[in-house]
């Protein structure tokens, strides 16, 4: 599904975007640059932070891959780069069957009740997970 | 699609999250634990790395939530704790379409040009609206 090139990745390249990823005020610029390209203070302006600030978060985003940067001189608008984002949940989805087995346990749980023949009401809700 | 539980997690969740999957050792514990729980001694036999330090992985590990431990007093044998990973998906998620956007507009296109109707070969272009 994902195209092949997804997965020749470095684990170097996975090691920056995950540490990119790790920071409440890049995830929210990447959130706002998902909406359309912004220049470095179009991004500073809705932060309680100076504009160097900023910058520095851009520039482990531009290393990591996530943003990539416009030509125009003066304004070098930021962009969302996203492969690295699919990269990263190609590496997620790896675990996918961990979080989702309980639902499917419960899932096969409920289809075999179905099956059964009719009486089996009470056992219904039969396990929150601990 | 997912437990709406997966939403109300707190920034310092992600960021624990994704700085302790920023790491080669700590990814690798992560997929040697997907193949069952295992001591901190068999965690740390394929690693050239000495025992302590694999504990200070495993920790990070434990403080993110990633691997919960058994109570068994001599082995407390780790285990893969895969919630924080369906919430480190979940955010990436939101970002699919930026990566998959170019296949979907493809696909749109193949789509297009298999829904026209038959037998138009004679009128091919269209050519009259000129």
């Amino acid at each position: 599904m994902q195209p092949s090139g997804y997965r020749q990745l470095t684990p170097e390249r996975l090691d920056a975007t995950f540490a990119a990823l790790a920071d409440p005020t890049r995830r929210a610029i990447l959130a706002r640059l998902a909406s359309g390209e912004a220049s470095v203070t179009e991004l500073a302006a809705p932060f309680a932070m100076t504009q160097p600030a900023i910058s520095k978060h851009i520039k482990v985003l531009e290393r990591a891959g996530l943003v990539s940067r416009g030509r125009d001189a003066q304004r070098r608008p930021c962009r969302l780069a996203a492969r690295p984002l699919a990269e990263a949940t190609d590496w997620l989805e790896r675990y996918r069957r961990f979080w989702e087995g309980n639902f499917q346990r419960l899932d096969a749980l409920l289809d075999e009740l179905k099956a059964e023949p009719k009486g089996v009401d009470s056992q219904k809700d039969g396990g929150e997970q601990r």
